[in-house]
């Protein structure tokens, strides 16, 4: 019997390990002896950095807490793999394999975003030109919620039940002195804009909801925005607003690059965002004689374990163990996807699909989705995104604070 | 039978409606026809704006949700009385007397904190005067856990659970890369450390805590600052810092003062302070060429309703019928206070005291309970929030949201 080895990449979420605990149960209820885990993804493997998962869980307790510890308990990495097919390269490639194949590994999992895909897909496809027998899948997880093919990816859920709730709850807040305000908020999100929306959810009868959204799907000018926030104080003193951290103006610069406090470029070539709620708040606040402030959700909104969705964290686990059924029944390159079979009640199923359709590529929201004005998103929004935030999975509070599990 | 009122004052938190809910119930109970509420304090009721909360609050399950609802329902005012001895200030008291009297009121309750005490002992100071049998009594309430003679105040339990909870998710996500890396969070407080020094809490067996501690307390020193976290980098890649919104330098300087973000002052005159932490990431980003980050906890520390501490609800609520209790035993121009027993078991029972000897002073942490360099709390802190913080009250969850009463 071969063994299993699994690895985390790209920013952490709150269900990743619910993920890593399908994996990891569903290996060993397969028959794998070993079931490792690459510390720091791929680069810490090429370290040799590993540990044998297999034998730290061997208690159902420690893998309830796993289930429920946020950020990647194995470590992340935000490593790029280099074109295969560039100079020099296949050397690293064929370490890559010999290592795998010292450890007599059969089946390779990556649980990640479009950038991990990238590189089970490089694995896959080097694998498959060696003739090598291992199987690469793909486990997806992203708050960011951008992959294509799937319906949704696993870490979402969670983000966007925690940004709903503390969009309700700083709504309250910023109300309480009934005078002028204007609340900038800051949310995560590159180009897609689905975490930003869904501060959309915090509308109920017991709150009246976000009074704009500025979403990254929709070129942004910084005129038309004080323009809309002045005429929202006509009608309203608290005025709350939901920005993307991505959002651009019409000539692709990023508004926060506006600001003073652009900090550097990652591996992937990402420039760094922050600053845009800052800068936003500001400029209303110079331009409408108002009180601001801004709040920047910034990590928490990715990592709060405190507040998850138990249908993420379900489905976490799902598509860990999809994957892992996937590799013995003989699939490669191909990452695990989630299929809504219906919206109410919600019903969800795994599927499988190639995985070079779906390394680098994002998913936006459908402008359909966005309302005429911009501001807003409408009830296909909502009908979407409300099944994947129900439900709670209760942290194990021990002494008054949740109780995690770590390497 | 005389009414009663009650009104909300200065910042929001999470369970001042739990001391509300007291106030209503003890009230009710005690044979009051009407318990009015002022719509944002002192400063609405001078306008006229009150509600009859005896006609609201006629279901069990309102009450209840009214306990866990954050933030103050009845909204909130910083509006300062002005001291009764000023010339043409007399008209103002006895303006609020009148309506005081027109609605039949014998007891005036009003939660809040050291600002707000101020205006209950010149309520009653100006009462007594007069020979008013009205009476005033005090609601403790503060995130900052500054007032004096209590043990402590409802209020700073929540908030000291949500940073010891939301540090613990910080640092997990800090260090999934593996790579130096310099976080900065901010946390509230203006002269006392007590919501900063609450970061102490995160440190567990299952964390190994935040790296320094930056108590208003201490001077602040930048130079110190960068020499101690370079140490820290010597040692480890990943280090969380919790320093406090209020530092302040030798010279008397809040450290936020040293950026381009300073955002006027308030009607009790103090400076808006924000900045302190990007301040700090920014300097330490340039001097020691790490990647940092900075994260403002923002109004989320003291409005997060989905995660209290059920030992502060539940005092919260108690300090609230000790109010009435007290009042319709005859005393007036006091304020609730909280007094522990002991430790472990925890007991803590209430009291009273005359209010002129609370308002308008803060308590800082002790300087003994500080680490000798400064940069951690001791175990008497820790023996003191630990038993703050215990306890969960889940919020009424409805379609994946929690579920709050407004007016």
């Amino acid at each position: 019997m071969k063994n299993a080895i699994v690895g985390q990449s790209g920013g952490p979420t709150s269900v990743i390990n619910s993920s890593l605990a399908g994996v990891i149960e569903a290996a060993m209820s397969r028959g794998c002896d070993h079931v490792y885990g690459m510390c720091n993804g791929i680069q810490g493997f090429l370290e040799d950095r590993y540990v044998d998962l297999s034998e730290i869980f061997v208690k159902p307790m420690d893998i309830e807490l796993l289930k429920r510890t946020p950020s990647s308990y194995l470590g992340s990495c935000r490593y790029k793999l280099p074109d295969p097919e560039r100079d020099g390269v296949k050397e690293l490639y064929d370490e890559i394999f010999r290592k795998i194949e010292a450890l007599n590994i059969g089946y390779f999992f990556y649980i990640g975003g479009n950038d991990s895909m990238d590189t089970i897909h490089k694995l896959s496809a080097y694998g498959a030109q060696i003739g090598s027998g291992i199987r690469f899948i793909g486990v997806p997880k992203t708050i960011d919620n951008d992959l294509t093919v799937t319906d949704h990816t696993p870490g979402y859920g969670s983000a966007a039940k925690y940004i709903g709730v503390v969009m309700k709850e700083i709504i309250r807040d910023a109300t309480v002195y009934g005078t002028n305000y204007v609340t900038v908020v800051e949310i995560m999100g590159r180009n897609a804009g689905w975490l930003t929306a869904a501060a959309a959810l915090a509308k109920g009868w017991d709150c009246e909801g976000v009074d704009m959204i500025c979403l990254p799907e929709i070129p942004f000018s910084v005129e038309k925005f004080v323009e809309k926030v002045k005429k929202l104080q006509e009608k309203k003193s608290s005025i709350v607003i939901a920005v993307s951290e991505g959002v651009k103006l019409e000539d692709g610069r990023y508004v926060c690059e506006l600001s003073d406090d652009v900090r550097g470029i990652d591996a992937f070539g990402h420039k760094a965002l922050t600053g845009t709620a800052r800068f936003l708040a500001n400029t209303i606040a110079k331009t409408l004689d108002t009180r601001t402030r801004c709040i920047e959700l910034s990590t928490l909104q990715r990592c709060a374990g405190h507040l998850t969705s138990r249908t993420d964290i379900t489905e976490a686990y799902q598509v860990g163990g999809a994957a892992v059924k996937a590799a013995f029944e003989g699939h490669t390159g191909e990452m695990v996807t989630l299929k809504r079979l219906s919206n109410a009640p919600y019903q969800c199923t795994t599927e499988l699909h190639p995985i070079a359709e779906i390394a680098n590529l994002e998913k936006k929201i459908p402008l359909e989705w966005i309302s005429e004005d911009h501001t807003q998103l409408k009830q296909a929004f909502i009908d979407y995104a409300y099944p994947l935030i129900q439900a709670e999975l209760t942290p194990i509070f021990v002494g008054g604070l949740p109780q995690h599990i770590s390497l």
